[in-house]
């Protein structure tokens, strides 16, 4: 940590603030410049509360050089993260295709997309049991009944099955019922389901909220991981701009940038991310040629019906155009699928 | 609702759409330009869904005309609705100060800082018992002691208590604890708690999320309302935007805003929108100006040595001389403290 | 153009706005809903101005129908736009590599570079003669002296040049030194010098400003198209948001979006757009992936050295691999290089 | 500045950095921490290009310590300028209310207004001549006939005169024809027209660019100020968020960090923010308390006819009632008008 004391502080000063500081245990290098003088922080300066400083009249600024996540950083951990789910890995060569309707809406419907989607590639089934929605007026899902309606297309398809969690009452039923829990955009700081979640054994994918920063993002995974979880993945699903002719920006920069900073993991939601149908298939072309380890894509039997966000789905025709597209990138990328 | 139908669309097709949409009870206008045909929905939309209507291939864009929200619209309520606290009214004339530490620490603290604001002219009391973190390292709260000693402080200063809820099974422990729930920024869209909040009978002050537009921070209010709940109270934070010498961007144009498209009180929090201390005066000044019911405001006996957020809370000195301003700009637009 | 007038609004107001806005030569189509009445008007509504009419009291909201760009919008103009630079396309099968120095900085470096980018496959030479830079006391370009050596290069390797504008002043001398003007992100809304460029015959490259939609990049093309010179290539090179990782985050949605709105080629920028040379090779590759027309790229001989923006040049090893790994996205996406 | 070097970095490593840094006069003191070493640089680091020192294999990121801003800085010059102009004072105790239309449209238009704000309060005239128009297709201002009107209007009233330059080309003429130039949002970055003002002596106000951060604002300022002329006055108009409520968000932290960081007057231009003309007054009372040294406000004899931006101009009659509770605010914050 490296504090930036005021134009002006006498050496009195700098001696004072120095005893103040390594109370804490910290190592305090002053560096004295004509006009200011810093102090560089060694040690564990996670006891300093950065705050409070701001409130020494001679602190100008406060710059911290070390990243605040631990077991999600590359640092810690440099070779790539790889889940298992019963043979279906996350994070190896192969890339996962996660596919399946926004809501689940009846057996039929689920169990057909289910075959469908496996058919074409796909490897684990998405569908929302609990749908959270802007509007109270809209449809919330089919909750307990939605997670049995996929586990009947598990039964059928062998694919792992992931549904989203937004209640920590809920874990403990989701847990007999899914294989990944999936933290919404809108949960990622939702620290009481995280910490929960902590206390499991069952992966979860952690969607990036849409005003969250690649460090509050690895901080959530943080939650989990410190308590005792170590098996998260990493999506990105897009970023709210100025531009709103897309549902929300799909931040591309974020696939390099988190496989840099960590070994977790990284997969792309373009259908949340665009809002728009006929743009999920470039994004998700985008994904890939740019390193990501999967996508979750939503595909819909009859998206004209479906019950949400049908301007997003894929039809099914569609979505075997794009696994056909996935496959040339993928190829071209040294992946497969 | 509008229909924007792609040029060149048939007559043949318009009339298919409009009897396809005339089957959920709309009636249908079609306007008929030059190049482009509209088509004008009359009666009432909430059953269309507008994400599959756009699978419709003559569809170009669907533009909603009305509001989705309807307890938190003005229109609906065109009085200001003014909600008293055991005397302490929120929405009135007279302007509401809360103010508190971020956390509390122990009770000769809250005791202390209860008394010192309360004397200098607050009327409710803010403590945080739960601590939404963004680090899992940092400091989580004292959970229900915390409570218990805002209790403390209740007794001995009479003020009400607002103290932020992070799950829906704390609920009826604060339904005991607390006389305003707060609903925090990362919050606003946990719909679960919003629900459960809907079926109480206390207050409810909901944060704008740093990311979210006025009409989501109104659809949240509308989970709690249309539960039966109508006492809601919008918060506006600030917002994130590429300006980051601030910690947020308090968006001062939501106080007029909110105003007039909504009936509920509208409360300003400049300590967490700037994350500055020395700003928290002179934007606590504007809120006042632009029309705002009330602020929520961080002191701390001690900021140097605070528990959290140190940098953004007032000391009792400028505490003080801050109240003593906005008793000016008070008098100034009308209002009083 | 559509007005949805207030609630109550009676019918004897309603005929006096029609009448109004008849005057103005467009026809008035009332819908007359339960609460409210909506008025879709067809015929050229370019002379109404909208802002005035928000001061009819009856007026809550207008809403726009179709888009305001005309010769950019590929609705009138259904086929790709390909400009043709003596033999080099853009917008064409072959995708266009524009690649060179942040700045021109000498007659070595810059033939030295021009003649490497051409080797490994780049068809356009870019190099900045006047440099835009946020701070006057920085480096500012070699101004005329940089365009003579860019012509040096130019006639070593029969490469087209691509330098920026940045003063209508300038354009007289430009129109012998380059091939392409390009106009900067900083300048996409100087129409000054978009107006001055409309009277030219050379293509024109327009770079997205960082806080600019598609929309407003469109009617910048369009201030250089209406003028007479209908040859201008979209650039998108990333917007600001509130992740500041990367320094801007490359919006690959504007891709697709930009390709659907318009016929003009589009060509992405990915050094500006994450200011991170590492991240070049993936957001090149997830740009071609997404269907961009082309790149434009920063290669410099002695990024240590550099005199700009060394942070985000490739270096001549860096491109060459990124080359060779654009040809597999390429071929992946039946394009070539 | 300081230099975070990656984990691991060898001593020896360490020396060689050292020795190149060197080389630039800058005195390099090393601070080895368990995992990580930083070097602080004491001296003159603005010869140092930080991009290039990224293609170092050992440095892990740079952070500056110092402000880029020298002249604007108040570190530099403590008290606060005052510029004055025919003795209207700009950033002294008064506070300055620019008005008037925002183009010119005629004689009548504009010598009415001119009279009516100055009795209102107003001290200088505003009104375009050059409109820069988002679309080539809306109205461009009457040009130098619109300075010719302007004089016209100042012969009647004594009131200085601002107005827009779009152009370097222009400045000769504009340095007869009006007091202050006005550099408008979309050319805060134009560094040409920047650079030609610093050679006159006339005030110029530059208004912050709608995505551009205080730092960039201060740069701007400091392009004129090292050319010479040190009367810029700073300018807040409103960034691009993800709220389009508003046509941009009015910034209101801005008031007191610019306030905080320079010595150089700070106006408010709520009328273009907002973009809702009825969101005006509230604003303009919110700058005022904020600590604004005037404003900059629309202001229309007929709106409803405005050639352009009627939605945002007040009336005669909103323009006096605004004036009334400024004069109000004005006084609780210890200014007049």
């Amino acid at each position: 940590m490296i504090i930036v004391l005021k134009n002006g502080t006498s050496m009195e000063e700098v001696a004072k603030i120095t005893n103040m500081l390594e109370k804490f245990d910290v190592k305090v290098n002053p560096i004295v410049g004509e006009s200011t003088t810093i102090l560089g922080l060694v040690g564990d300066t996670s006891s300093l509360d950065i705050g409070s400083l701001y409130f020494n009249e001679n602190v100008e600024k406060i710059m911290k050089v070390q990243e605040p996540y631990k077991k999600s950083n590359r640092k810690m951990h440099p070779q790539d993260t790889v889940i298992n789910i019963n043979g279906v890995e996350i994070g190896g060569k192969r890339l996962t295709i996660m596919a399946g309707p926004c809501s689940v809406e009846g057996e039929e419907q689920i169990v057909g997309i289910a075959k469908y989607v496996k058919e074409q590639g796909a490897r684990i089934l998405r569908g929302g049991a609990w749908k959270p929605r802007t509007s109270p007026y809209a449809f919330q899902g089919l909750k307990a009944d939605g997670l049995k309606l996929l586990n009947k297309a598990k039964t059928q398809t062998q694919m792992p099955i992931i549904s989203e969690i937004t209640n920590p009452a809920h874990i403990e039923m989701f847990m007999d019922m899914v294989d990944i829990f999936q933290v919404g955009a809108r949960n990622m700081q939702n620290f009481e389901i995280l910490k929960e979640l902590g206390k499991t054994n069952k992966p979860v994918l952690i969607k990036r909220g849409f005003a969250n920063t690649y460090e509050e993002l690895l901080m959530s995974a943080e939650y989990v991981m410190s308590g005792g979880n170590e098996e998260v993945i990493l999506c990105e699903r897009g970023i709210r701009t100025s531009e709103n002719y897309t549902r929300n920006t799909l931040d591309i920069s974020a696939i390099p940038a988190l496989k840099k900073l960590s070994h977790l993991p990284v997969i792309v939601d373009p259908s949340h991310a665009a809002g728009l149908h006929w743009m999920v298939e470039p994004l998700s072309m985008a994904a890939i040629a740019a390193g990501a380890d999967g996508l979750i894509l939503e595909v819909h039997n009859d998206p004209k019906n479906a019950l949400c966000d049908g301007a997003q789905s894929l039809t099914y025709k569609s979505f075997k155009r794009t696994m056909e597209k996935l496959r040339l990138i993928a190829n071209a990328v040294d992946r497969e699928i």
